[in-house]
């Protein structure tokens, strides 16, 4: 009897929970070497994973994240009832080629940087519809082929202003379904498409905090709360500016979440020694860290209730040449302890 | 108490039906002008639509095919819940910059020309789920950009091969939900990526037939039905040379579909006169006449069930470039006429 319940503007509440039930998370070696290295489940030191190129590298992350996170589900790939999936790639090519080698059925998705948000958001739903037991929902990005997709040759060594981000190398997979897992996905909160007309795509944290706070003020209006009531709310790749920025935006509208407030760009590097600038991006910066650091948070129950809030810039390079701005995109997913499973959501 | 039931492999059942509430089609002049012409909602004379680029012209025939949907399915466009929508641009910026305009919150896609099949599947499992009343499906392409993003400038006037096939400009929209509306979606399969190693970007028709022969068998397998069961099968852009490919690995897999197959890429454009080659194809081809012709017919009880089974060819400039295959896609999507509606598919 799993289904979905509307819940005011943009929200979705499962009626019975939807469980994360295992997780995968693979990452390169400027990450491995950042202050949150500890919590990878592998750190590649090869860059280009021994594939012919930066493409087939990003696969090969796919590819090693989705198989960690069916192994601690407990499953093998070939239980995955249907794949989420999407990357930053023009038509997402890491997906076709790394999830394509999985054989199982599959959902492709461009949410830009929000895509791990979109993917477990999508995932859930599938599972609560009663659409399979065993979702998996997964992402990626590399520094290289985002570089190589956006910005210059690596071998020109551009220079690289402060609001730049640095897009990660990494990988986050997981298995969503109806068994019980350690942790429960209790609320989901759509994003919409939000443009302030900014057109810098070197901020592209100033470009994704407006959607972003568009998508939690309406999350926690149509569910009630305050940011409090949120152990963290954990935004995907805003970086240092976009930060700033949110908090501003957020106060505005009358919620100061300051104190809860962590982003995923921010922690996966050390901005003093890794020379990052702004923090890290990309969409695999949210899902490695959701599958590395967040999700293993809740299941010890060191926290009990987290907002997921991956963010996303829409851009391509023609969008950007034609002097077009910088829309964003933020999907959020409310991720709780399942220990203590309750009917408090439903 | 709606919800979807899985069924054998690859497929789900709504328990109870979904409805097709209302679509619309606008095209360009050339698609105007062949001999599906009368069936489409708006024929666009310019081929920029009065934007200032051909993305821009893109993204207004998506707009201007979900206002039609929403008018035609009685709705105001601010009562969709939520929308499920891509393109074939590199980080879907047809869409970004289309639908962003509509406010609503949004789930971005990627399927290549198999677009509008997983935008009325994930729109039918929301919709069965619960989390909403109307749900919005669409896509779009449009020669200009296609070209742009895959192939030549336009300015070289390069040679095409008969095997290539030329993209349509056009957009089809459906409004997906709750409330009884003249067509059901009774039945989903979810393709798998699909690679035969084939690697001519301008022969995706062979590309993606594989991918088509595989959704379309089990699609049958899994409901236990043969092609008689429907009046009509109807792929998306295989064109002439994939149909043929299609037909004869199907007949390999045990079926013979000759008398009910149809394809979107060849029936919208005359080969003698129009000279397109070995037909239509773009996320539009299929999505343009789902809504201008095959949900009309299915309306009017022309048709009773239809399969409809748009087809993607999951490649990029830098995949073809780096020497890759191009993978194929289907989603397979069971129409049927509503009059009758019945719970045999539940």
């Amino acid at each position: 009897m799993r289904k979905m319940q509307t819940l005011g503007k943009q929200s979705m509440v499962p009626e019975e929970p939807v469980y994360i039930q295992g997780w995968g998370s693979v990452v390169g070696k400027k990450e491995g070497e950042g202050p949150m290295g500890a919590c990878f489940d592998e750190i590649e030191e090869d860059p280009v994973l021994g594939a012919e190129n930066w493409e087939g590298a990003e696969s090969r992350l796919q590819l090693l994240a989705a198989r960690k996170a069916a192994e601690r589900a407990g499953i093998s790939t070939e239980e995955i009832r249907m794949i989420f999936a999407g990357d930053l790639l023009a038509q997402s090519i890491a997906s076709s080629f790394g999830i394509g080698r999985l054989d199982r059925p599959v959902y492709g998705l461009f949410g830009a940087c929000s895509t791990m948000g979109e993917a477990l958001s999508l995932a859930a739903l599938a599972v609560a519809a009663g659409a399979g037991e065993h979702v998996l929902a997964l992402t990626s990005s590399h520094f290289a082929t985002a570089e190589k997709e956006f910005r210059f040759p690596l071998e020109y060594g551009s220079q690289r202003p402060l609001s730049a981000s640095w897009t990660v190398t990494g990988s986050g997979a997981c298995v969503v379904g109806s068994d019980a897992g350690p942790v429960k996905i209790t609320g989901i909160t759509t994003g919409k498409i939000t443009d302030y007309g900014l057109k810098d795509s070197q901020n592209m944290g100033a470009c994704m905090a407006p959607a972003t706070c568009q998508t939690i003020s309406t999350h926690l209006r149509d569910f009630g709360r305050s940011p409090e009531d949120y152990d963290r709310i954990i935004t995907g790749d805003l970086g240092y500016v976009g930060q700033q920025i949110l908090l501003d935006l957020m106060e505005e509208e009358g919620f100061l979440m300051g104190k809860v407030h962590e982003d995923c760009g921010i922690r996966i590097f050390d901005r003093e020694t890794q020379d990052t600038h702004a923090g890290g991006s990309g969409c695999g910066c949210s899902a490695s860290l959701l599958a590395g650091w967040i999700l293993p948070q809740l299941a010890c129950g060191q926290w009990k209730r987290v907002l997921f809030v991956p963010t996303g810039a829409l851009m391509s390079r023609v969008s950007f040449y034609e002097g077009n701005s910088v829309p964003g995109i933020a999907q959020a997913v409310v991720l709780e302890t399942a220990q203590d499973a309750g009917k408090e959501e439903a």
